[in-house]
């Protein structure tokens, strides 16, 4: 019975990093699409969205048992509920992924980023990527001091957002309207993708110490 | 022992309702400082933002004590479960109330809104403002029936966003590249607002029905 236990509490963890994984490819998967301008990527993200949902949902769904019927305490019980958060993270995450593809989509057959912001967009997909990765790793080893790197990355977000807008400010923009606005929205769902694997670090933090992090 | 743990449930409930009703005047308070342009509102509720969430972080932390210290199961379970993903809820909607307000002053002694656009923001804000009044009162009464309710004002709001793109990516626009880029994030942040109240209600039919929704 305990050891049925440990396997549960073990198997959710396994869970949320092979989830990471799975969204992290669909992260990359719509940032090539919305470079490249590719159909098919754009689609195959936008319709494994559902599927990857109810992925989570049925990890979600384990927790819950793993709560109800082992009534977990301490620590355990610590990480079943960082589990939950971080579920609800990996959903918005995949959602973001979804967004990023229907832009995409929406200017096809022309990419969605002008070529002049494409090393802009590069970046920012790129350092959602590494973040996302690193909490995948943070919450395969519980490792706290690497929480703390990713708020440097987070910044660094920060500033290549503050870039795009320059970019897309600037009076030699000469692309319009609408791609400044797909570019706007593009740049904030990368920014909230980091966000989210800032929160998912800190939820692990909140495992090891038992210290709720500040809220972000 | 059982009646200091009901009080408990109960008190979290209570909580839930109360945070609720402290985001949405957040929401409605930036809605004027943007429409108005009033640094004062503004600023207040930026600054106030960091107090609601430790408020939001006790109740999270109260909540997790009675995880820990009382081990409920069945309903019980599922209530304080949902109260978790309800306070992630708030706590995302005191941060769009802060970028509401963000924008608002950026753009000050100006209001972010030219007059054309001030009609579907002020609609968006007042559909936002009624989703999240039946969020608490559906989390108050437990009412399900009011839940399917809400996601048809989702559906205003959906309309109220493409309405605002409409106008913005309208041949007739002239105010600019700035204005219009800071109306698209305008119109997510409270077309996201509704998802967080809609997200809120579903976590109420899990409550009553012990069925997970179909995630937002």
């Amino acid at each position: 019975m305990r050891d049925q236990y440990y396997e549960q509490l073990d198997r959710i963890v396994e869970d949320l990093v092979s989830l990471t994984t799975t969204v992290r490819r669909a992260v990359a998967e719509s940032t090539t699409a919305l470079l490249d301008a590719d159909t098919t990527i754009a689609e195959r993200v936008i319709d494994s969205g559902r599927d990857v949902d109810e992925l989570i949902d049925e990890v979600e769904e384990r927790a819950f048992v793993v709560l109800a019927t082992q009534q977990p305490v301490a620590s355990d019980l610590r990480q079943v509920v960082a589990a939950l958060r971080m579920l609800a993270d990996l959903q918005r995450m995949n959602a973001l992924a979804v967004h990023v593809s229907k832009v995409a989509r929406r200017r096809m057959p022309e990419s969605a980023v002008p070529l002049a912001v494409q090393p802009t967009i590069r970046s920012m997909a790129s350092v959602a990527d590494s973040m996302i990765d690193q909490a995948s790793r943070i919450v395969a080893n519980r490792d706290v001091t690497a929480a703390a790197r990713l708020e440097l990355e987070d910044d660094t977000m920060d500033r290549l957002r503050t870039e795009l807008f320059r970019i897309v400010l600037d009076d030699s923009w000469d692309h319009g309207l609408e791609p400044a606005i797909d570019l706007a929205l593009l740049g904030r769902y990368y920014e909230r993708l980091g966000d989210h694997a800032v929160n998912m670090a800190r939820r692990v933090v909140f495992l090891v110490t038992g210290e709720l992090p500040v809220s972000g």
